[in-house]
């Protein structure tokens, strides 16, 4: 079943790259149309997966992410213009040569082909997703949770309609409605069909994605972010970066996980951690943290490295940078690192010496993302290394060609 | 023993991470010194693996392949120097952003860290790949075939020798000498360790990569090209890029598989096929094609998207360009396409429509190549649409880092 998904996809996806432009910002403005003209069904079938989920016993924050209103799904319409309106990536001239032998070869940006992407709860990021996909020229097969799956019906419902207004092939769009594992399993496979697969959820997903997939992957997620206060730290700022890349959304990837104090600073600690400790945060402290803040509990070794998602925050003292950039190289997940530094020196060590996809120079690791970055969307962020690195925005979610002009060239 | 090495590589990549372009180049000058100074030493290990492939009943096409020579050795120097003479990659500034609340944000290419190389016989692949992925700044770990195996302990000691030479660790050049398939399968599920894998080989090796690899994978190879001889085409123009793209070098992966003519054209296919024909080169026709050419034997269905890598030729007549793009569509691989024509509205329809990582316009199939491209060398050609496409270069090799510069900035 799902190979001819496959099918229908590449179908779709070639006529799809054959629309200039404009017609794709259209077709997204008649799904926008689509998603407000279906809320009515939209919003009933999400008052069944919720009332399933309750009845699942799902916690109430994960009831929260799943719940729509009519307020977030004229959110889902906009942000479906927002795309729209954001500069088309794809026919992009992206570098030009003439070699010796007189062929001219250009190379343009060009859509990716069938993109899947699998993800967790939240009915949002299914509309975002496809929003993504369409802008940049490709077809996309949805996976998502068994939880939000008839919110997810509705809304693809709705897309396809707008696909069809737009005069566009609706295997545009296409879901899964089979949520087992056994169709993720099978999606991850679909090889000659899915050019990219984008895995959106937690480390679970990701790692069974990576392990299991056969077609090309982008690896989001893990986000171990390190603050390394510098001994020429301005400590205000300091203060006020580790309390916002900690407490102002602690549950995303780019939230700081650990802390890293030069020694030299010791007596600023108390001062460093107040605003946090008066939000609740739970601090994980070395013996050096510990004896300096009552509130702090012993960190176990497993606390390096970890990825709490909350209000925790892991806090060592390191003799010198060397040893916060060996602390980072270590435990880091090369997602968002920063240095806070009035030393331009110090900075420039540790900007050249981190390797991680965003490394910051007194500033906060929240800032890795696709909307602060200027690329006015993002289908979330990468930590591997191939094809992208952080947010992933419209650029990123496409490829590109040779077209070469001769006069009759042959390789001698 | 191969998280060993991984762990090896991964602490060699930060040390070559941190080496100036200069430093690099240096390094390679190094390797090519030694090389030369080992080639007695690599001579005698080659030989122990020709004797050993004669004996395990080699074709001599294969023997050819392995055998190295006092002239080979130095071409094999001589290319690490070409290399070390290619600008440098790294820390090139892709991109600048200032951001409206003052971020500067600049994204620079940076090494991909530790790239994993599995190949089959030929040693000197193992130089060409060591050169590419030092002067890129990863670390690399190679693993050849067994046929190879004395020849390549020997060339890697050389190149470790070279590498001492200029100061920078050894392990950024390692080989797993241990050849069997469950090393090659060790080497695919170094997560954490390997950044990115590259196979390159054969269609049974690339597939193997494809169907168990758990870490990044850049799938190099397979190429069904075609070329569409237009029915505006002028005739001597398209019989030279013909014969140049079928006999040139009829066992790489840009030469052509499958030539398709516009049937107005159906008188010209004598003069069009008359040169390939007189080198013996074997046409698999459809009906057309064999009642106008004596020669020709049928083609059967299966001949459609076959990789000959052989003097072997399909051909069809087409009706028009929709049907030679359909047909392209369905049976290439996204590697090179060629139209041969002088009206300019054809080229661009095929230039437009026909989705592979070199489209041609009047020029041969074989220009798809790092060299012939201008990238000065080559570790392969993707053939998939992460990352890179076409020729794999040493800007190929590398991914990027943002570096980003604040005053203290906060996300609100």
């Amino acid at each position: 079943m799902l190979k001819q998904m496959g099918v229908c996809a590449k179908e779709a996806s070639r006529v799809l790259a054959l629309q200039d432009g404009r017609a794709r910002a259209q077709a997204l403005t008649h799904m926008a149309d689509a998603l407000l003209k279906n809320e009515q069904a939209i919003l009933v079938a999400n008052a069944q997966d919720v009332a399933n989920g309750q009845q699942a016993g799902l916690t109430s924050a994960l009831i929260d992410r799943l719940t729509l209103t009519p307020q977030r799904v004229a959110g889902m319409a906009d942000a479906l213009r927002q795309v729209a309106a954001l500069p088309d990536p794809v026919g992009l001239v992206q570098q030009r040569m003439t070699r010796p032998n007189g062929l001219r070869i250009t190379r343009i940006s060009a859509p990716m082909g069938v993109i899947a992407v699998i993800f967790e709860a939240r009915p949002n990021v299914t509309a975002d997703s496809a929003a993504l996909c369409i802008k940049s020229g490709s077809a996309v097969i949805l996976r998502g949770g068994k939880e939000a799956i008839q919110s997810n019906k509705a809304v693809v419902f709705a897309l396809q309609e707008g696909l069809a207004c737009a005069g566009l092939p609706q295997d545009c769009v296409q879901l899964v409605t089979d949520t087992t594992r056994q169709s993720a399993q099978e999606l991850m496979c679909l090889k000659g069909y899915v050019d990219l697969l984008i895995p959106r959820g937690g480390r679970g997903l990701i790692q069974s994605v990576m392990e299991n997939a056969q077609v090309p992957v982008l690896e989001t997620g893990e986000g171990v972010c390190h603050i390394y206060v510098d001994k020429s730290a301005d400590i205000d700022m300091a203060t006020a970066i580790i309390d916002n890349a900690k407490t102002s959304r602690p549950s995303v990837c780019n939230a700081v996980e650990c802390l890293l104090v030069h020694e030299e600073l010791i007596d600023k600690l108390p001062a460093l951690l107040a605003p946090v400790l008066a939000k609740g945060v739970e601090i994980r402290g070395d013996e050096m943290v510990c004896a300096n803040i009552p509130q702090a509990v012993p960190a176990a070794p497993e606390d390096w490295g970890q990825e709490y998602l909350d209000l925790i925050l892991a806090v060592r003292v390191v003799k010198d940078i060397d040893e916060a950039i060996a602390h980072i190289t270590r435990y880091g997940t090369s997602h968002s690192e920063a240095i806070v530094a009035d030393d331009t020196e110090a900075a420039g060590q540790f900007l050249a010496q981190v390797d991680a996809a965003a490394v910051y120079h007194n500033a906060s690791t929240r800032f890795t993302d696709g909307g602060e970055f200027g690329f006015g969307a993002e289908i979330g962020i990468s930590t591997q290394k191939l094809h992208a690195r952080g947010p992933v925005g419209l650029e990123q979610l496409t490829t590109f060609r040779y077209l070469i002009h001769g006069e009759g060239q042959v390789r001698t």
